[in-house]
């Protein structure tokens, strides 16, 4: 906490100075060179405000990312973040009023959706999946949809009563995601990956994700038709399944192919790069294509990409450098390097695409909390609800690890509660297709909020308390 | 060319068919989802379109990457790939028509030249430059100030007369630049790249760089307040001079004591990458504030940014795992690898920056290659303006090596003559500013791309004959 203080004492103050004297410096200069450059009807776009704003979002979200110091996620703190900058108009400050419906803004943190969905897909792998099938299926399975109906059905119709099915709908999607990031960190600090119970929680977030994806496909298809009928959730909930498992059967079959047709090219970082991103991306226009949202075309192209399809690329970089040198080497230092550059030949994609989510990933967070407005939280009766909201998603998720008969399946419950980004994303969909309101938005945020706070929490209590996560 | 041949036979044309495909596959329903979505008047903008075709331009700018099979530069490819795009509705396909015009394209196109000229200063060492100082900065003052001159009074008003003194002033601008990264490219490949020869030309190109933006700057607010009178050039001059100067040394004195604030936070790679890239952000919203062009704070950022600033930051990749295992070892593998790691250290920062250039920089490339009519270069008089032009370019490049006393004052002469990104920069500030038409703008990217396809050449020759670099 020290060093906290120290922190927030030199530096936060210099920022916020240095904002306001940028603020006053681009303000008035803005009207003026603004008006030459802007074609469209707004005023942000490449006007030189667009590039301050940016760099004020990132360092804003890196700022918060100081919450880690007290075991918080990052992302709660990109969030925050948002909250904080979105909610400054309260004291007269209007800086980023117009941030979060700037066109140009808006896309970049829709891309940031797409490169995370892309990224968990990368992670996600389908074999991983297959070893502990059965046990993670009937954890996903109740995982999803008990939130799904208690939010949908039960809380939200008692406690919002009078408001649109569509949006009790999003209300329990919403509580159907799962963060697949969040309780990876906390079992991984923990020392505890390789555990069994770690395993099923990992395969259970994968199907969660797609079941997930599922029921925001058939929500989003309804609202836009219109259409409530049987026949039109059968055939979305169809549309969207045959989606996904079409490309991921048809992208096994062409991605070999078209990986080699890239190494033709060459071999280079580059052309690696321009492969795992074009594919992401055309997927995503895919889905969107049919009527999806892109991100799930997004993650199925990245559940599809695997390490083999880039096994024809060499590796300029440091690391390829480092492998030639070992070539005429034995002994323990060669077994040390060796086993470091093997986990490393499997991180590889990910690792070219991370920067691109260091860089967009954050614009979504911020703009997201920017989303939330504090002033329709301020009464009882809605934080009363963000309260009942969590508990159904906390229990929601309990109860699906209970399916286990196993010893540590308090664990693997407790693991799916944090929400995190998955949850935002859910959210943010259902806002971008205009039913939820101000206030069910700002309220689904606060749950996945405190989700992911005490999410982690309770999994490290749990975790102490039990003796084996392997039987 | 077997091998070209092969690519050609099997991949070109699956990549056309799926192509076609995926248009045939997309219009229709384009229509229909991008009603539902689009708030502006621009029917690109977060519909399905936009992903597949930044998809398509990513690819169409990596398959045309394969002329570096026949030793021409890849920025070169993608302007080629931009070209052809640009020019399909030639032969009624209309699919890409609009792409350059597009809010977000447009947005992203300019972002990568931002990270271009932000890389350019990372790359760019201040006290390098000192060394050569003297020989250097003749060789950067002929060669920027003659083929503008060359540009701006001779060719242009002989051979374009009646155009606008602007029109002139950006003709001869684009020819002022010098590219970095396509001759150090043939002096690497060449084993070249430490000789003085080499230092004498990488110390002209920075100076050049900033003589380039400095002459951009002046021109651009000639261009937009109208004014051409001398008292407003000496102003507009003076202005860009001390915002260069002046963040230089500012940029200086607070860049180590952001570093430390940031490295408090933590001190991973993600904090390491948004102290750099908001840093740069910043610069080019300051710049842009004050009326220049935001890839001059760029450039800025990138000459201030150096590894000193970084110091603090831990690397949590592969390579800190690497240098933890070398600890307790002795022998030759460690020194071999401690050699490889003393250098990766300097790149570092480059590293991470690298993958958002391989996203946004290709945009640009191929929007601005998209903007090349065909059909406007297609007479006589423009191809003849084109060749005049390029002859200019390369007597002033050539005029300004010839400054020096060395034998290998050709060489570096050679070496200046490729225009290759910063020519298109300033071609693309000058079509933005409206004063290039179709026709002029695509004469001006004609001449750099010959530059950019001769300089390469003559410069290898001229080094073969060549016996020393050195003296």
């Amino acid at each position: 906490m020290q060093k906290l203080k120290q922190f927030f004492g030199k530096f936060h103050i210099a920022v916020i100075l240095g904002t306001l004297f940028f603020t006053q410096l681009s303000q008035p200069i803005l009207a003026a060179t603004g008006a030459t450059e802007t074609e469209g009807a707004n005023v942000l776009h490449h006007s030189p405000k667009i590039f301050i704003v940016l760099a004020l979002l990132l360092v804003a979200a890196k700022i918060f990312h100081l919450i880690e110091k007290i075991k918080l996620p990052p992302v709660v703190g990109e969030l925050i973040a948002g909250i904080v900058l979105g909610n400054l108009a309260m004291f007269g400050w209007h800086y980023f009023d117009e941030v979060g419906s700037n066109d140009v803004v808006k896309f970049l943190a829709e891309f940031g959706v797409i490169i995370l969905l892309f990224q968990i897909g990368l992670e996600s792998n389908a074999k991983e999946l297959t070893k502990v099938g059965g046990k993670s299926i009937s954890v996903a399975l109740i995982g999803a949809f008990l939130p799904f109906l208690l939010g949908s059905y039960l809380v939200g119709p008692w406690l919002l009563p009078g408001q649109d099915t569509s949006t009790y709908l999003f209300l329990g999607a919403a509580l159907a995601a799962t963060s697949v990031s969040i309780p990876s960190k906390v079992l991984m600090d923990m020392g505890k990956m390789q555990t069994k119970a770690a395993k099923i929680f990992l395969g259970a977030t994968v199907i969660d994700d797609v079941l997930g994806l599922v029921i925001l496909a058939v929500i989003s298809g309804l609202v836009s038709t219109g259409e409530m009928s049987l026949v039109s959730i059968a055939l979305t909930f169809f549309k969207s399944f045959a989606f996904l498992l079409g490309s991921v059967v048809l992208g096994q079959l062409i991605a070999p192919k078209l990986g080699k047709a890239f190494s033709k090219i060459n071999t280079g970082m580059g052309t690696k790069f321009t492969f795992a991103i074009s594919f992401g991306l055309l997927f995503a226009g895919l889905a969107a294509s049919i009527g999806l949202e892109p991100i799930i075309g997004a993650f199925a192209a990245g559940l599809v990409l695997d390490h083999v399809h880039f096994k024809l690329f060499r590796d300029p970089s440091i690391v390829g450098q480092i492998k030639d040198s070992l070539a005429d080497h034995k002994g323990s230092l060669r077994e040390k390097i060796d086993k470091i550059l093997h986990f490393h030949s499997r991180r590889n994609v990910e690792d070219i695409i991370e920067p691109l989510s260091l860089f967009f990933a954050p614009i979504f967070f911020v703009v997201t909390g920017m989303s939330v407005k504090l002033e329709s939280l301020m009464s009882w009766q809605t934080l009363f609800l963000a309260l009942i909201l969590t508990v159904a998603a906390v229990v929601g998720k309990v109860a699906g690890g209970l399916a286990l008969k196993e010893k540590y399946r308090f664990v693997v419950g407790l693991a799916m509660v944090p929400r995190g980004e998955v949850g935002l994303i859910f959210a943010s969909v259902g806002q971008s297709l205009g039913v939820l309101s101000d206030q069910v938005f700002s309220v689904i945020v606060m749950t996945v909020l405190l989700t992911t706070i005490i999410g982690p929490f309770l999994l490290a209590q749990a975790i102490k308390k039990q003796k084996s996560l392997d039987d």
